[in-house]
């Protein structure tokens, strides 16, 4: 059986950290689905997703990370071909990945008490993000 | 559902990066699966899947990137030992990752219009790939 | 046909790398799943999964490499605000993932001969670990 829904929501850009945990938990209470995956994919090239403790201090501890691994600060071809400035996060994205797959049994997901699914916006300004959740299982 | 299918195609190395989607989307065209996930797979420890903006600009900003996140030009205890000089393509492989899951639905994967599914073969010659593609749903 | 699996291992901590091929085949050879996508996961924010192949000199390049892409030594907010000094830990875990997905046919996974999966445990001491292998097919 496969569900396919999508979360809409905003960010502020400048690598926004947001917390998509409880929509996705949520999602899979209302699917019929009882053991699978859930499949979690950010459409477009200037935001990823992973998982991280969703706390300030790592919060904090990864734009910093991100600052010293695609500087934002430094020439991008990108940037001279189109003038839009955010050739570093295309780069962040590429890195990061789009995608996450996470498995759930007796509908709980395999997440630690202190692993968030997050969406991190790595563009140069707010933006309105589309993201697929898609379960499948049986 | 589930059909498997491979992709060959050839490589320049040196961080050559192939767009991968018209084949990914052809062989979804092809089969009888209507939702579910695309798994895109690149056998091997020298080259990585994901997702860029395929132009020109982040084509080149990406492999600066990649030379700065893992240089061609530094120790690598790997080539001490097996001298075939490609210890940080093995590198960066392991960072980026060997497997893409992209959802779709009606037919359609939940690629953006500026999002393209590429290969990125690190390794230091040209090489002849295999691509796991496969489909799974209803 | 879904089957959950956990395996559960011990690790060394500081970037210990494990490798867990033969557990993850072991578990698809004792499933009736014959083709489909093989998902591991490992729960916990300070420990990720990639594939590499696993021989010595790639393990000391990649503690390097993770050395330099989010060291160890500098200062973490985190560990301003929690003092556990794994700051680096959770931020090498989210650039890496915590997620792998791998498509198997005819019980055989796609893994290249020299392309192993493994655990990477980023964590500043030794640890328990779960991992949640999922097959998924028919």
């Amino acid at each position: 059986m496969v569900t396919t829904d999508t979360i809409s929501l905003s960010t502020k850009g400048h690598c926004d950290i947001v917390d998509i945990t409880l929509p996705v938990e949520q999602q899979l209470a209302k699917s019929e689905i009882v053991s699978g995956i859930a499949t979690v994919f950010v459409t477009g090239s200037t935001a990823g997703i992973t998982t991280i403790e969703y706390e300030p201090g790592i919060i904090a501890d990864l734009k910093d990370a991100w600052q010293r691994l695609a500087p934002d600060n430094i020439p991008y071809a990108h940037d001279r071909a189109w003038g839009d400035g955010n050739g570093y996060s295309h780069i962040r994205t590429s890195l990061l990945g789009s995608s996450l797959v996470i498995p759930f049994k007796d509908k709980k997901l395999a997440l630690g008490t202190w692993q968030q699914v997050v969406l991190v916006d790595f563009d140069n300004r707010p933006r309105q993000r589309q993201l697929v959740v898609q379960f499948m299982g049986e």
